[in-house]
């Protein structure tokens, strides 16, 4: 990838989706940007944070996104191509199990924070027991809804957002199906990785520059978001194959809790794990597949623990 | 893989899950039995069934499992462990639309039937279009549930069963919870490739023999079927990368719809395809990914397409 920072690059941000918020740049298609992206705490939680830090957390100011940016001819109906050129990421994270906030949020009432390091090719998440591959991607990612108002940056939408599609990382092509004109795109909440679920409801949660290019798809009518992604999304885990557990019924969700408690039950049995650490990993490094959904009136989701992960 | 075929060979076929059921084999752990699985249609559709065929199925005969084994010194507590040592394929499968089965069962009201051939590396799905590489795994692989009395084989349960678990595969160990004594492990509905998820409601089903190994772990108490993965599971497939379709709500099974039907569109705006074969196309070869479910309200389901199946 280029190490060339001649792009101009975006600082400043926002809270919360919005179209009538004033565009901080006017781009055109083909042009290249470079994004400082601010954790999702909101630089809130440093590298020496501790448990008190992440109890004192203002909630006012989670989940900033830098932007908006102004697409010229940019118009509804349109999708927005987003490559995501470059990755630099800041070599720390945090994870936080916050209350009432995650799959397991009934069974995990207390706030508990992991501050991991990493280099270019994992973290060291739980020092001597788990290793967790890093593949950083973009949290949010998204372009102002049509609906006019403030909009809450915390649940996805059509036009993205909070998406945490752990493959939208350096090589994928984003299309974002646009409402408003010049799309207004805004972006933040890097991670340096996440399993597919984010059960805790965070991941290694992680400040970054990132290069992104912009060009329109005219009238591609998307009504969700669509990527693509350049090669492989597995190859920086799953080499040593999978440890996997299964929740089984009519409902998904449930399901997916079912597999999660396996999966924590796997670890703390057989690692030196409290129930909160294996919650925890689970969001970094666990992927949630649906094995099959047609054979009624019980579903499949398979929870997929890389065996590299474990040390 | 081994290729001695000195193994006792199960033939015997029943329907449904009855714990009252006379075992055909007893066996010792450590032992391995091979198994001549009749295909989901239980021989009804061959190479050159047609659509008349699939319409006079009769699915009384539908999803024969072959056995049950009785494992000595097997006790309701235990799991017993399979290991999947070998696939042998018959070279064809068939996939079918069967009304009123299948996650978009109110879309695609109509029959409709697929047979392909497949060699060691793929299957000829949709010539000139498709071609899919196989992973030959087991549908169904259980044992008997400990509520007497006759089960449909249609749901998984706790016990395994109707699992479709893509990942099923040579190499792989399933570790099923036992609930009657002996075990009493039945297997069937193997399948030449499957995407995540089975959209449809069938994979390419196909005849095939296959050899596995038991053993016991006792008391592991697991409360669902857990398996083990000897490497990679996506490398059959993942070379070029996805294309990759998403679904947005409250509801985990709606959002897969939506993320299918996005594929669908996908399938048949860019490539020769009506949107039945896209549909069918979705079943045997896109995975169905939870991305996020914890940005409440709305989770992520992302449908992964290999772009290496598209010719």
């Amino acid at each position: 990838m280029t190490h060339h920072h001649h792009w101009p690059t975006i600082h400043t941000h926002h809270y919360g989706w919005n179209n009538a918020l004033e565009p901080v740049q006017r781009i055109l298609p083909g042009d290249t940007l470079s994004f400082e992206i601010v954790d999702a705490g909101g630089g809130q939680l440093s590298r020496s944070a501790t448990l008190e830090t992440l109890k004192n957390l203002d909630f006012g100011s989670i989940n900033p996104v830098t932007g908006p940016v102004f697409i010229e001819g940019a118009k509804p109906g349109d999708a927005l191509c987003v490559e995501l050129l470059e990755f630099r990421t800041s070599g720390w994270g945090w994870t936080a199990n916050i209350p009432g906030f995650g799959l397991l949020a009934d069974q995990f009432p207390d706030p508990y924070l992991i501050v991991s390091h990493h280099d270019a090719q994992a973290a060291n998440f739980l020092p001597g027991v788990a290793r967790v591959p890093i593949k950083p991607f973009t949290g949010v990612i998204g372009v102002a809804p049509g609906e006019s108002g403030q909009h809450s940056v915390v649940p996805p939408r059509r036009v993205g957002g909070n998406l945490d599609i752990r493959d939208l990382s350096e090589g994928s092509k984003l299309y974002l199906p646009i409402e408003v004109n010049g799309a207004l795109f805004s972006v933040g909440d890097t991670h340096a990785a996440q399993g597919d679920g984010e059960v805790c409801g965070t991941a290694i949660e992680s400040p970054m520059e990132i290069t992104l290019r912009f060009s329109l798809l005219e009238q591609a009518n998307f009504k969700t978001p669509r990527f693509e992604t350049a090669g492989p999304v597995t190859r920086h885990h799953d080499e040593k194959g999978y440890y996997c557990t299964t929740g089984i019924g009519p409902d998904l969700w449930q399901a997916s809790r079912d597999a999660t408690l396996e999966m924590i039950d796997h670890l703390t049995k057989n690692y030196a794990l409290e129930p909160i650490e294996a919650y925890l990993l689970c969001s970094v490094a666990v992927d949630l597949r649906i094995s099959e959904i047609v054979d009624a009136p019980n579903w499949v989701v398979s929870a997929y623990l890389p065996k590299a992960v474990m040390v």
